[in-house]
């Protein structure tokens, strides 16, 4: 099963190889649109896509009356490799470490160089406009917040989900949503739904520790399918699982998968949606980053092609408005019933308050605004931190370039243990998140997932603090490696 | 094991029950503090808490400068009766009907009669203060909403939560707490933390529908031990239990609970715990209803007297502040880091808005002359309703008298089958619990639960119509039980 990305993207990618391999060198100018459209038979349009996301990444850069130019050249830093073929893996037991309460507790210590948990940028979050909102809520009479809503949610919040949803391809009225406590709630519903304890569920490698956690405390086996940082889970390994395996469902993050940042070609997704049709298989699809993306056009979603409902989409409102509202929500197709029913059993219902002021932020219509600030403040801080990782870790370190989102997946060069990294960088006031958080089966040792929301100027420091804790790690390794000798000689 | 009510409340039953009997007649005089001390060996400050709880059950009134007057003799209703000594009753795999939530849809239905779901009255809530904080706390930029908390949620109200706590004899620190979304996340915490699907739990028997549907969500069966309108679960009957079953922990609303109303005496929380440390149990203790009480002091929990921390003790604000705020707490003992763990898998932590806001208010000292307010109001309401049924309803009804709370436990006469009285009801809009929703083996059939917060003289038509129908099943059943030729002589 082939899952290319779209036409653009691939001439982009193609465009970038040839900067990398020096064709065209920094400053020097590309072929103007006309040119590459008629030379590569694509259409214009096609082109000026492919041109405008790398702008996005800050890659070249147009001048006025003159053209496009390559502003920054990729050095020393390859692309995180293709995950190695699928393998017959047998399903693991879910068992993380405390290491994940620890990151989140680091995460409030205003001591700490916050490139750990995946939080947003505070100063991108609509912060006054939502006081605002409040504080009119708070003064008219109209509204009871404090009254208990229905266990589905307020129907305010999820007509304005509704119309957003209808915006990117999904069918889904009011009634098919029901309001959660952020999207991790979201994916416990929907797993708690369509599995019991024991079932085996198929997941992406690396997938959000989050995820795993949700697992674990659920008593659910997770079967981890190789994921590839441009287009997210291989279909022809989930194919292959689905044959030998058990699988009771599937949890894909499609868009910008968290922390490849990867995307899911839209027909991927439509592939993925089928297959799991014809096999009476839910998706659990999360869709957290789905309106960060750094390209032209918001990416689809599986559930957009997903005429039998057995695609439960979950996403929230954490990345992009507020993470402590917590407020996220789900459409669970077909499971409708069952995931509202265990709302009401878990908790009765989200809490009034934040939902009404989201509500109210989405109908004064400056949400579409303010996405299109924080998209390009994302894609800004991603590439700044790239270029800083480039510039401060030392050879050999690989980096998985985000198509959305804000967090970067680092491989680590001489197969350093990314937990002894932790452990320093702690030492130093430094979190970052090890790559065994993100595997069942503890893989991806030898990788990091930096937090690029946290990236600026200020925190430049603290990155190549990082960095030079890998040089001592990557340098302090290689005697070891020669029979550990040299130190003595 | 002995389980006495505290000697004021022994002492007003027991002039209750002369009140009943004719002794003191209706509008006659009731002996005078000092006389009833002198007669019965007991304290003054003993009688007057036995004279303040009748007062406050509108049974006797205080006239200045005379005495204490017989307002109000109770008629032809009697109390529910205690219930059957223990059987050797197995447990039982949780499935409770979708009435649960054709329920709390119904109960946003303003064309109803809200009998069903045991919402507070909105008028009792403080709403206007709250939403002056909250606009309050919108215009104070030092307080950020929008980022997120702490898996175990705000310091502002654990340290708040902590404070109260200790005042009714806990010795919880605001570090030993975890808030969560309602009293409900709070007990699904608490039993993923202390069980894995397929154990067993002991429950009341009646207990509150909602920890049926819990149970259920996380595949744990059930186990019923008997429960006493007055005193609550019984302790003889827990004792055999856990001698028979392999019972993993105990849930109970030790204060006033929900549909009974009773009230487990302070010294028999005592004797529960103890027996639940020495087989080492975990202890579930809600107690959302705690401060809610119809006499003169406070009752304790089970958790105050728990030095090996195996009672986790639940419970919110749902009941007194707002219920759509979903803001609730757990003190988990030795099981905290476990809670802490499951509550960052669920949801993260939970919405930081209502937690601040309920903070301040806890802070600003106005919640205690709120609580005086309401314990009074829910108490008249409880009465008046009480003296309703006692009016409108057919000859042969009983009732559980509730010591706090808001819901009142009605047995219908001549095993009227409660279901078909629910749906009677709700064709004449009128919502009502039907009893088998209270357990889990559909026991209770012949009871029902009402809302009294939901009491007023508006709805006081209202529930004369669910009597009318109650007469009606009562009458219609008696030709039937006569061999059903009645109808066609």
């Amino acid at each position: 099963m082939e899952t290319k990305p779209p036409l653009y993207e691939q001439f982009a990618h193609e465009l970038e190889e040839r900067i990398l391999a020096g064709t065209f060198p920094e400053g020097g100018r590309v072929p103007a649109l006309r040119e590459s459209a008629a030379q590569r038979g694509l259409s214009l349009s096609t082109v000026l896509q492919a041109y405008r996301l790398l702008e996005t990444r800050g890659v070249i850069e147009a001048r006025p009356q003159s053209g496009y130019y390559v502003k920054y050249r990729r050095r020393r830093v390859g692309l995180v490799p293709d995950p190695k073929p699928p393998s017959r893996e047998d399903p693991t037991k879910v068992s993380i470490d405390d290491i994940t309460l620890r990151l989140f507790r680091d995460k409030h210590d205003p001591d700490f160089a916050q490139f750990g948990a995946a939080t947003p940028d505070p100063e991108l979050l609509p912060s006054a406009r939502l006081n605002r909102l409040l504080a009119e809520l708070a003064r008219d009479g109209r509204f009871s917040m404090d009254t208990s809503t229905l266990p589905e949610g307020c129907e305010e919040l999820r007509v304005q989900v509704a119309q957003r949803a209808f915006g990117y391809g999904c069918e889904v009225g009011p009634d098919d949503i029901v309001i959660t406590s952020g999207c991790s709630e979201a994916m416990s519903l929907c797993l708690q739904a369509v599995c019991v304890p024991g079932d085996t569920v198929a997941i992406e490698s690396p997938t959000y520790f989050g995820i795993l956690l949700i697992l674990e405390s659920l008593h659910l086996k997770a079967l981890e399918i190789p994921a590839n940082p441009g287009t997210g889970m291989s279909l022809d390994a989930l194919e292959f699982a689905l044959e030998n395996h058990p699988v009771k469902a599937v949890v894909a993050v499609t868009n910008f998968n968290n922390p490849l940042g990867s995307r899911m070609p839209d027909e991927a997704k439509a592939d993925l949606t089928s297959m799991l049709t014809r096999r009476g298989v839910p998706l659990i699809e999360n869709d957290i980053y789905g309106e960060l993306y750094f390209s032209e056009r918001r990416p689809s979603v599986a559930k957009s092609c997903d005429a039998a409902g057995y695609v439960l989409l979950c996403s929230s409102f954490s990345k992009d408005i507020s993470p402590g509202y917590r407020t996220g929500w789900v459409a669970p197709g077909r499971y409708l019933d069952r995931v509202r029913k265990l709302k009401m059993a878990y908790s009765n219902g989200t809490s009034v308050l934040p939902q009404l002021t989201i509500a109210r932020y989405l109908e004064s219509g400056g949400y579409d605004l303010h996405l299109r600030k924080i998209r390009k403040a994302y894609a800004q801080k991603s590439l700044g931190m790239t270029r800083a990782i480039e510039e401060c870790f030392p050879e050999g370190t690989r980096i998985a370039e985000p198509l959305g989102g804000y967090v970067i997946w680092v491989r680590l060069p001489g197969e350093i243990d990314s937990m002894q990294l932790y452990r320093e960088a702690v030492k130093s006031r430094i979190t970052i998140a090890p790559g065994c958080m993100f595997s069942p089966s503890g893989k991806f040792r030898d990788f990091i997932r930096l937090n690029a929301a946290a990236w600026s100027e200020r925190t430049e420091k603290d990155l190549a603090r990082l960095g030079r804790l890998v040089s001592d790690l990557s340098s302090s390794r290689v005697p070891a490696a020669r029979g550990g000798h040299a130190l003595q000689s």
